[in-house]
């Protein structure tokens, strides 16, 4: 159970091929887990199938590695939206097997766990039930990277919208489990399970409303492609081999570049004049970030929320700035909307780091 | 001629609310010049008028306040775009007459001047006489401003572009005369004015498309709506009075925000893990960003131009990020396409810190 | 009161140069009621401020042509998206009053009558009390045209929504105050006082959710800046003077060319395969057409409420094509979105023509 | 050799149920040629995967029916864009060898040839060259289908582009290669070969610029992911088996309803009100139609070359609803774009109809 984590290029959504080589330095046989984390390049609309395509296409690429059974070990997260200065990019992470009766390490270190819930009838999506599948499916992802929950640096959730298909009935019910509401839920799903959120304030009038609740180490995503919750969990070890660690920050909005780099601080490395003097050192970096209620930001309007833009692609434009320029690359996995993972407004970072 | 500098705020782009305050305070009669910088916020595409609509409201009030002779004596720079954490507003610009026998100051402060050319026939736009009535009216604002060739921060330039009406008749020869090539023009002119561009270079094969030549102090706009080119210029003149001094810097990548931290730090202010520390004593900041020849950055691939973003969007987005993070703030003036303005990829600011 | 009806363009929506040509024709003591119903040409999202800029630089062409209080007789009604085959323009609409003495017309003729109800309280907006004022004002302008409710042909509304500004305080209550929950309040406003919808049916619950209900000859538009109901209603009063009438149609869905042709054939014009024969008798089409609940058309999927663009303008375009296709001109006014104004998925279209 | 046609949906791009269930009623060792010409629904920008990820999906499937060998048999044309009242689907033409000693049939019928040419070099696209090596394609493509050149209905074109990558190294010569010119060249190239445009004046000068040239009875396409030209030929041949006929026409301009209608007469439908009255007879409707040089129609102005929307988009949406109100369904094929295909602003259209 060694975790290794490495950035790989994509020319398109549909390539492949720096994925295939990163992988041919490794035996398949001796993956326990494997996951990939992306940013596609799609427009992010509704007519956006950048996504379905890259994953049609890396799932071919890793049957065509590993054989169709290392599909069952693999976990995939695919987030589309590379807006201002990010390059669509993959992380691959990969969890090994090291030899029998190898010894505990002194210090701890990055750990990886997948889990997914049963499937979800249509009517339950956006329900309570909804959110207990998601807090039992962390739970799982817990015990599968055997990290406790203080150990836990991130949860990262996919979890099921109902389908926008013409052809698909909808109850007036379903009508508003849009993509955010299914973010709301998963959020509140996970803080449960990492203890953030107190279970009795999860209740359907709550969900997208009461924005006092919130989880704070989890980062949630929707697919319209799933009927089941994915968990990706993070964590650190103590006793694992490895050479990575894994850092949570907080944003307390779009522009605290203070928090990201607190939190590089925090995973070791140093900062000279506001930036990385050792960028190096940093495997992966992971953002979320969101827009206030009426999308102002200190105070002052913008027009995050309202132009023919997306708000989202608003705020991952900006926070790719001031993260890159902290950086010094564009290589990094940034995605918005953080109801319920966040208070309004603010983020969540995850920086993955070798030890010095 | 003490020239001051003041945001004012717009709640949609035909709001002159907050500006028609802000004028109230000063006496029209004392205005020698009146300048208006303004971030209107719409698609910036081609079907945008909200430039057009922010103008028309703004000459509406200006009259109202100061009558039609005062518009004389004004000048304005209407740019479209507030993407990312931008805030649509304007800083309003105000050189006042000081009573006579006002002795001359000890240092230098801000000055600023203003001049616009003849009217161009529309078979000149995009030709070499462009570039030289553009070098002439720089010249011509520097002399309104009384400042040295030496002592210019910034050459603000508004340039004719050929006009995209339907009804219009035009020659295939002015079909390549687009906005940016018409800034492409434009700058090359400032830099002869400015003695940063050699003038035997600027030849018509060199407009968007040598791109080693550049200005190094000029920011160019470009308007359907003129047949001339407007210059607003801006420098420090020695003993001139008022408590505000402008400094020019650079960014040599979209990322660059040392360049940044370094104009504000030659300005005056203090830099403290990467963030100024008194951020009250900042009354304006400018900046133009552009993209590389392929939109990489640092050598990674980004959707800069290959999306349906178009990439000054992008740009302005990321920007906003790295430049609000540093200042704390949304209002900044932010711009892209640097076009002959630097570098390609590279960009310039300035800032006008009130002295300590 | 004699009513004549026509087109002017412009070159952008600033542009009032062809609207002054047509006004210099008449005499402005002589105008009871001028109303001007313009389609302009911006992108039809939140940063979209064509409609707030033709609209200003219209009520500055007016007055200059008639004085202020010309504007207290004016009617305007702005609608932004000229997708496909449509021309950006105007109608021009004047009422005048003939000479004392003038005998009674033989037949019935265009009538138009103006009103507009008192200012609608924030809390107001989206309640059965903003459907009354709707009603209320219906009524005042069928009185304003001198015309019975079965002569109406057409109630044109302007309803307000709550503003969307970031400053604006907003109770949750107000949050759903949409532009298309506004029109559905309108809609069926203008219903009761046409006698088209049952009154006691008109509750909140059913706004814009019980789709059997809806008016049959009403347009209705929203707009941010108003705070009142605005009508302008068309119909034929009998003994009325002038040489047009108007004439009211239907159509069943996006694709129902017969229901456009069969109402300009109750007009009085002459079709042969499928095309108007004698176009110059049409003075003005209006058109406005829905989609239905799934997008679906005819039982096939579309793209209408699953793309990038907008449904109004997936809508606005393909109609465009269809009336343009009969009538040989671009310039119609085509509008989107009929809740509670017809069937969903169906349309209503107006012809005003000139007598044989 | 006898050609059917059927349509088939598609829930989303990367969907082939249908296709899969239309393709099982046929024995995969019976076909000597298949076809997919199909139309997805991505926003048809740099950053739209729809077209690649439909045509993964398809190829995956057609393998799945009938091995890898099938896939060298097939022919793909994969087009983006279904705006307005268009659903997203394909045509799947298969061509069926009858057992030996069928006797000719007394008339003609539908008859499919494919061919491609050799993979051009780079330096190649875009010149004289590229357009000969069209015309040779087009030449093997009738001999494929066995039919000589005034039986030739409609030459369906696919045509490389250079690579917009970032990381390719583009000479300046190549960087005008863009998606409309090497529609130009391929149509040139398929003029020539049908004899409708004198290959003398095929020069690169002419290319995209000269519009008095123009071939009658090709579409053409392009493709980023090809380096050679593929073509798809539809015929009527003497003698053919199988029940289906093509006829194909002229559009003079966007609005041309008669065009399309003399097309369907031509092809022995029965026009009634200006609407088919046996619509079960059409089995394809294919139509390209382009835009003005000012976007013009009928001599007043549109928006479709001055929005934030692309110029197809503007034009399909239009065409959508021309063409479905006149056959009374949303699946026609429909293309933008005809350069060099028709004169300015027209545009072309071929039916297959089912014989009487």
């Amino acid at each position: 159970m060694t975790v290794d984590v490495v950035a790989y290029d994509t020319v398109h959504p549909g390539d492949t091929s720096d994925l295939e080589t990163k992988l041919s330095r490794i035996d398949p046989a001796q993956i326990r887990r494997l996951a990939l984390l992306v940013k596609t390049e799609g427009n992010s609309d509704l007519n956006d199938f950048s996504r379905e395509y890259a994953l049609q296409s890396a799932r071919l690429a890793l049957q065509r590695y590993g054989g169709i059974k290392l599909l069952d070990r693999s976990s995939f997260l695919f987030s589309t939206g590379c807006e201002g200065a990010m390059t669509p990019f993959g992380y691959l992470f990969v969890d090994t097997i090291e030899p029998a009766g190898t010894p505990l390490s002194p210090g701890s270190a990055l750990a990886i766990g997948c889990a997914t819930s049963r499937s979800l009838r249509p009517e339950e999506i956006g329900t309570r039930s909804h959110a207990d599948l998601t807090a039992e499916a962390v739970r799982a992802a817990m015990e599968d990277a055997r990290v406790g929950r203080e150990d836990v640096a991130l949860a990262i959730i996919k979890t099921p919208v109902a389908s926008l298909m013409p052809t698909a009935s909808r109850s007036v019910r379903n009508r508003r489990i849009t993509s955010g509401f299914s973010k709301a839920v998963g959020a509140l799903g996970a803080g449960i399970a990492l203890g953030e959120v107190e279970p009795s304030r999860v209740v359907e009038d709550a969900f997208d409303s009461d924005h006092s609740l919130h989880a704070r180490r989890a980062m949630v995503f929707s697919g319209a492609e799933i009927d089941r919750v994915e968990v990706l969990l993070l964590g650190n070890r103590p006793g694992a081999p490895g050479g990575l660690t894994i850092e949570t920050g907080f944003l307390v909005d779009l522009l605290d570049a203070g928090g990201i780099r607190r939190t590089l601080a925090g995973a070791g490395c140093t900062l000279a004049d506001g930036v990385v003097a050792n960028p190096e050192r940093v495997a992966a970096m992971l953002l979320k970030v969101g827009a206030s209620a009426n999308g102002a930001v200190r105070g002052n309007r913008t027009t995050i929320k309202s132009s023919h833009i997306d708000m989202d692609k608003h705020v991952r434009a900006a926070v790719s700035g001031i993260v890159g320029s902290i950086l010094g690359t564009t290589k990094s996995f940034i995605s918005a909307n953080t109801v319920h993972q966040a208070p309004p407004g603010g983020g969540i970072c995850a920086c993955i780091v070798r030890k010095g």
